[in-house]
């Protein structure tokens, strides 16, 4: 049986643009000039390593305490810009394809938790579906770590383990972790970039990744995998 | 003698997250739903195509007066998140370096004039330099007739103009005009959807621009060919 890992920013919620602009008033805050198109690229990463890309594109150093200031201003940035966010069209009718079909989704996201929960309960995801958050993985994405323990809890094999996600970072993990990746567009990468970074397949959002399921090797009944009703 | 027709939001000016902001709160405000991501792959048309884009998008019509309300809010918003927009790197050395060696260059803006004009003053950009705006051409971009005009200011040939752009649209009225197409990646654009739409280069950025002129044909002293001293 096929499970899915999903990634949760820009791929079920249209929150990629907030996360550049919050990232973008975190740095004119502390200080530093970098121009949002090179911050769009960083965001899917985070912690540690989102800090150390920002410190080779900025060609300076970030210490400890002016990271957790950063971190605190995009949180807070992050949060204000909340009532903007909403799910892309035919993530809730996918969920829903994939509990009707018995097939195991879990969601990684490199996230904080806090700032993820707003999003889950948006979605309506309960405590049966498995969530992974940046606290839940020591390197978190593009390292694998994150989206194997993800593989750990639905108990399935990398062979059968499709990650979907809208950043290359997404799809570098997933090929790290000998998965299969599938990119959306609906974090405002070019699917060059995608399938560049290894993604089988990439489709414009989650409504249309529901109505092409089979070509990820997924077997679900015809009545599922047509247009959605709403 | 090469003469250049430059963009402005997106290309001189880190604007183009803050449009897709501003249209995305304007969308919202009137009861319309489009992610980030669509808004931003529309970002550099103009007027009367943009609204015609959205409609396709949406899948409705939008009449007149909404489509009036949706200007309105986005001028706004737009004008709100101003303090946050600033030049690229680069941007000043390069229009020093064609003033230093007498190459003509215009300006060519798809928005209203009076939203280009702050960015005009913060760029130092005085009445000797050409600049044209969603006023000065009926069909703006991705109709090349904004080029073409800026081109007849310029009294230059197509075979010596060179337009600099960080939107597919600016590649495509370049190709339209039968001029030579430059894209900067300063827009959030892949290299690879620039080059698709006719980019003949693509630079990171103005700055990277700048050190690689002669790239476009330009004979320019080797002083004013190296990295900025800044």
């Amino acid at each position: 049986m096929t499970a899915f890992i999903l990634d949760l920013d820009g791929t079920l919620i249209d929150s990629v643009y907030q996360h550049v602009l919050a990232w973008h008033t975190a740095l004119r805050q502390c200080g530093y000039d970098l121009p949002m198109w090179r911050i769009h690229r960083k965001i899917g990463m985070s912690g540690g390593i989102l800090m150390r890309a920002l410190e080779v594109e900025l060609g300076q150093g970030i210490d400890e305490s002016t990271s957790k200031r950063l971190e605190k201003i995009h949180s807070d940035e992050f949060e204000r810009l909340r009532p903007t966010m909403q799910p892309f069209r035919g993530v809730r009718e996918m969920l829903q394809t994939f509990a009707r079909n018995d097939i195991p989704y879990a969601i990684a996201s490199s996230g904080h938790r806090k700032d993820a929960e707003p999003s889950l309960a948006a979605l309506g995801i309960g405590d049966d579906v498995p969530v992974l958050t940046k606290e839940d993985a020591e390197n978190p994405k593009p390292d694998p770590q994150l989206f194997l323990k993800a593989a750990q809890r639905l108990r399935t094999k990398s062979e059968s383990t499709v990650v979907v996600g809208d950043a290359v970072w997404d799809m570098l993990a997933a090929r790290r972790a000998h998965f299969l990746g599938v990119g959306l567009l609906t974090g405002g990468y070019a699917e060059s970039e995608l399938t560049g970074a290894g993604a089988y397949r990439v489709f414009a959002d989650p409504e249309q990744l529901r109505q092409h399921l089979y070509e990820t090797g997924v077997n679900i009944r015809a009545n599922d995998n047509g247009p959605s009703a709403i």
